[in-house]
């Protein structure tokens, strides 16, 4: 059982190939147990133990440097650790002035693409959130990790991580022992030695028997199929111990993920931070029906943070405790295949499927089809969710994210959310393998039932029939005068509960009336969750009526996206290095559209003489009355120097103010991506900016019609 | 002392006159202690009971019916209460689609206004915060209230509105048996008898002693100046009970307002939800300053929820536990009288300004100047504050909030927050009174200096002197190979809390090493907070040396915006109600400018003839290629009621597609306000559109320029 995010560390190549990995990483924590397809996996991959994924590229295909990129990044301040001042707390990063930027511009372009594109009813809700919604909606039981502890250093463990790492240090010392070990060739001497020393006990080269081996691959093959006393059964079993310490951790207990807090002076209602912002949404539901006049189909949609107490993050901005979601919530007809309106504006869109049918045969190779035949064939179940996995594409796209590391992969079916019947990944590669980072779930009608149920509130829809029809069935009739004097402070749950009866249920309840004189039913939170209602004050009566009005609750789909992580990808397919002038110092670029550049132009006087402080406060004024961001870099840096900065920063244009420009009031532009330089007067060049940004013109068109300008070539384009 | 966001009810009118009444509401923890302003105003205005404020009034200078605009408000989902169905929580809100798109709306003109158009540095950092942090910035200790509890029915209660209610109550009741009660004539019957049903003692016609009249009127001047036990004294002393059980309530107890929570699975690391979004901003400022390459003065800024767990949050949107702000630190040098480079730009701007002396002499007449002459007179004291205040009044006024309702109140001495050395405070006039809605402090070297001395981290700019600077000093010198091993984990602590010592201190410190070979420090966190160092560790020499370099802490200039108070006053200035048709019943209108309104066009078919749709669609579809928000009205409702229920969303623009539309292209466009309508080709009218809502041009000029359609008036523009 799985919702969005959760972080899927496939070792294989973003391409195609097979699956070369056993080992996923989980965000979330209704974590995924698919023994059967880990099972079969292991099966074909028994010869291809883990290891980190090398082969992330960068923009133009070279081998990505991972640590380099994100030092990079970090001086750049497109994030930082949070609180570094104090030593930092995991999990929690800031965004500086460009990550900001990218982050307002991605935000801009999603609310452009979905919520106005498609008149969705955007809301803000609460993040903190009281106990009782949360107990319904099934996270407070379920959103929960098995984490133990070490007896002797405190050091807390993710179970089933723990388990994981241990049994595969085994397996590794296995191979060693049988002069197997091949794979770790790419490591280097350094990187194996820091490895060493942070596992005091190392990879002891010990060999197994063959029946352990398999015993071994069995487990890791299903490590997500166990529950907290089984991994606590196998950590006794075989003897794990925390390599640190020597010792076997405490069993594991359950520790959920939500953020606790207190909401008021006195401590009587309990909240927590939300998980998601799914569940504001589902509340306002009647509300929102009514605000769009009652018609359906209708999307509502949100942008805000979440929250998660990730019980040890380390995978950087992919896996934190504080996020940025937008989630849109669009409600549907279960009923009429839930066909889409605009479905055929997008049916030729080509899309990378992975199907659950070709994870089962253990290969990741992916097909290509249009979302009109994906549907049509059954791949993908209906055409609401089809429209929006094609639009979710097509936003990917526009943003800037690499086509060729995107792929949309369908959950297994026990690998779902509680609340979900279908659900496809829009998956991006990185440095951190295949990362989940928009979810497309069918969550159909679970959520607004359960809020319904527990409430009574009427989270459904009333369409007026064409033709009347006739109905007959079991009804609940309440003796409403003596009832709730009987129960008293219980008694309005209690009547939900009768009322959220099926007519199943309610003809077996007849058959126990008549026969006991009363009936047993489960109501939770009342008494120890059975309440006797005796023959006084209930009749359940079998009744016929004609029905003008259909009512029924919507399903759901919902495309959730994880900003965060979609930002990282971004910075990862748009990095890549060239050369210096020297030749001796990659540089780094970061290759953004213009639309989500955090800066659009950066404006370079050429050196600090003040008489080009008026021409470029002017330009500066100017780009900005024209809507156009920039900034100034009037610092005492060669201009290479501070082009290339630029670069690292991902500002698409550069303007030199020079001596010429005293003269004739001529200024040069020049393009991040070739380097390459024109030059023409002032408002020309602010038109041709003008229109690169909003991307009515491309580079080419600029070229053609404007002077190239060879007087200074800060850098070599040659891709190294 | 008081931070930003302390929501003072003044009860005077929105344009003179004198201070109505003695109280006041606080929203901060860091409440105002202004014991002599207080008794002051107490003195001038005995004889003006508190009531509520009824004076706030429309757009159209209407009185405000607050209910029916809160109704309307709710009814349009512009918010509405958080998990109502579960009963809601008081203090939390949702935003529903036009309140969100106001919002984003007003979010994005900021960021223009301020962020893009100062070059600011915009970050968005964690709202999570560990406790050191908040314990360094003073909140974990001063950020509080005080309550006491009900023992029989377990009420919380504020403790300083407890005493201000009882005795406010006697005092009432006095003046009733003095047969004085002139100032509930207002009150209308239906709203006494609530009022008496509410306070089950009601108000008692008890006449008190003169002597005991001026004592509580003298407690009610300055009761914001008791703490937790003054405050149970006075609860003893005179008695004071609950009127809902007849009890005296528990002694009251220090209320941190912050949210707690733990972060991380060991619960050894104590946070909360940030109650502003400043601290991260402060911690980040070396990163800030060296991604500006050093150059002062910069500002950051931040947009972002907060959380203050209010004791008993009952304002609506004025005073709520989570809240959107948007923060700006400006970080100046000190020296240089705190100048600010555009500041002749702003020069001429007028604003209404309400001084500390001004009040002091019990009065709220307001001076109407320009900010040039008010820097230049010292009202205010700096440029850049000045500068700031201009900026903050544009701001206001472009986005649509009522400049006749709009003064800048300075701080009480006594009034302002720990940190502040001036603070001038935005305030905008409601139905709840004059409301702080930005408020504009100088936090001086507070923060930076705190954080720096107790992380140790070098919060500081340091400058290249022009000319090298010879300096004589008292210098520590700490003899490091021993003194770390001494005191072992402290040694850092206590090692930074030398380095911090004054000048002054170091003086004092040679003396005593000399006179007991030895010096006891304060270090806060560290044994009882005393530590004692001896000579052989420590050494003070009087040093001289040649400085190229000049280190110094910026002070900070900090406008903090309170968005959703913003928010709701705009929604209060804009509203104004007209007569309908038929006379009976009063519509309201919102008539926010367009480049706030939540959408800018409503397109309304004739009627639901299908023949209608391809057109509607069409239109809806070059309005959003021309970035212009549309919705489409496609109910049954009449035309007039559409367009009614458009008015009561904000919606500037109606556009009609008729029969006539089929045969000549024609629509008709209807403006809000006016309700006077045009008809002209589609096309033609989409270029008027735009030109409205970017605002080149006015509905004067295309009245001018496009024919009149006088077909059809829905209603009558009549104010009633």
């Amino acid at each position: 059982m799985k919702p969005f995010l959760s972080l899927t560390r496939r070792l294989s190549s973003p391409l195609a190939g097979t699956l070369h990995s056993t080992r996923r990483l989980h965000l979330s924590a209704f974590a995924p147990s698919t023994p059967r397809l880990r099972f079969q996996i292991s099966q074909t991959n028994k010869k291809k133990p883990e290891k980190m994924s090398t082969d992330a590229t960068t923009l133009k295909g070279q081998p990505l440097d991972k640590a380099a990129l994100e030092s990079m990044l970090r001086r750049r301040l497109f994030y930082t650790p949070s609180f570094e001042i104090y030593g930092g707390v995991s999990g929690l990063y800031d965004y500086g002035p460009p990550g900001c930027a990218l982050q307002a511009n991605v935000i801009d372009l999603w609310r452009k693409h979905f919520v106005l594109e498609e008149d969705m009813l955007e809301v803000d809700c609460a993040v903190l959130t009281p106990h009782d919604v949360l107990k319904t909606s099934g996270h407070v039981d379920k959103f929960a990790d098995w984490m133990c502890k070490d007896p002797k250093n405190g050091e807390i463990l993710r179970a089933d991580h723990f388990v994981e790492d241990v049994l595969e240090q085994r397996l590794k010392g296995d191979k060693e022992a049988r002069g197997l070990q091949v794979e770790e060739k790419e490591e280097t001497d350094k990187k194996k030695a820091a490895k060493k020393k942070k596992n005091k006990g190392g990879v002891e080269a010990v060999k197994l028997d063959d029946a352990v081996v398999k015993e071994y691959e069995e487990i890791l093959a299903q490590i997500d199929n166990y529950n907290g006393e089984q991994l606590g059964e196998l950590i006794k079993k075989h003897d794990l111990r925390n390599p640190a310490t020597g010792l076997q951790p405490t069993p594991p207990v359950s520790f959920n993920l939500m953020f606790q807090t207190s909401i008021g002076p006195s401590s009587n209602l309990p909240g927590y931070l939300r998980p998601e912002t799914a569940q504001g949404q589902f509340l306002n539901f009647a509300k929102l029906l009514e605000f769009n006049t009652g018609q359906m189909p209708f999307a509502s949609a949100s942008i805000g943070k979440s929250y998660r107490n990730e019980i040890s993050p380390r995978a950087g901005l992919l896996r934190v405790r504080e996020f940025l979601m937008a989630e849109i919530e669009h409600f549907v007809d279960p009923e009429g295949h839930k066909k889409h309106a605009r479905f055929h504006e997008v049916a030729d869109v080509e899309l990378a499927f992975l199907d659950r049918h070709t994870q089962l045969s253990g290969s990741t190779v992916v097909k290509r089809q249009t979302i009109g035949q994906a549907v049509k064939d059954g791949l993908v179940d209906n055409e609401t969710l089809g429209y929006f996995l094609a639009r979710i594409l097509l936003f990917l796209r526009k943003i800037g994210i690499d086509e060729k590391k995107i792929r949309f992969r369908q959950h297994m079916d026990n690998e779902m959310a509680h609340y979900a019947c279908d659900c496809w990944d829009a998956e991006l590669h990185t440095s951190a393998g295949w990362v989940e980072c928009v979810g497309c779930a069918d969550r159909s009608a679970y959520d607004l039932s359960v809020h319904a149920k527990k409430t009574g509130a009427p989270l459904v829809v009333r369409q007026r029939l064409e033709e009347p029809i006739t109905v007959e069935e079991w009804d609940i009739v309440i003796d409403k005068k003596n009832f709730g004097p009987f129960y008293k402070k219980d008694g309005k749950t209690i009547e939900n509960a009768l009322l959220a009866t099926t007519q199943e249920q309610r003809g077996k309840l007849v058959k126990e009336l008549e026969e006991n004189g009363k009936v047993v039913i489960d109501v939770s939170g009342v008494n120890d969750g059975k309440v006797e209602v005796s023959k006084d004050l209930l009749a359940i009566k079998w009744v016929k009526r004609v029905e003008n009005v259909r009512e029924y609750t919507p399903n759901v789909i919902e495309p959730s996206f994880g900003i965060g992580r979609i930002l990282y990808s971004l910075m990862e397919h748009n990095y890549w290095t060239r050369a210096s002038d020297g030749g001796d110092e990659a540089r780094g670029v970061l290759s953004f559209p213009p639309a989500v550049a955090p800066t659009k132009v950066l404006i370079v006087p050429l050196s600090s003489n003040k008489d080009f402080t008026p021409e470029v406060r002017k330009l500066s004024q100017k780009l900005r009355s024209a809507g156009v961001s920039s900034r100034i870099d009037d610092s005492s840096a060669s201009i290479g120097k501070r082009y290339s900065r630029n670069d690292e920063l991902g500002t698409p244009f550069g303007v030199t103010i020079d001596f010429q420009t005293l003269k004739d009031g001529t200024v040069t532009l020049r393009e991040r991506d070739s380097t390459r330089q024109v030059r023409a007067e002032e408002d020309k060049i602010i038109v041709a900016i003008k229109a690169l940004v909003d991307g009515t013109k491309t580079w080419q068109d600029v070229e053609s019609e404007l002077p190239l300008f060879e007087g200074q070539q800060e850098v070599e384009v040659t891709v190294r």
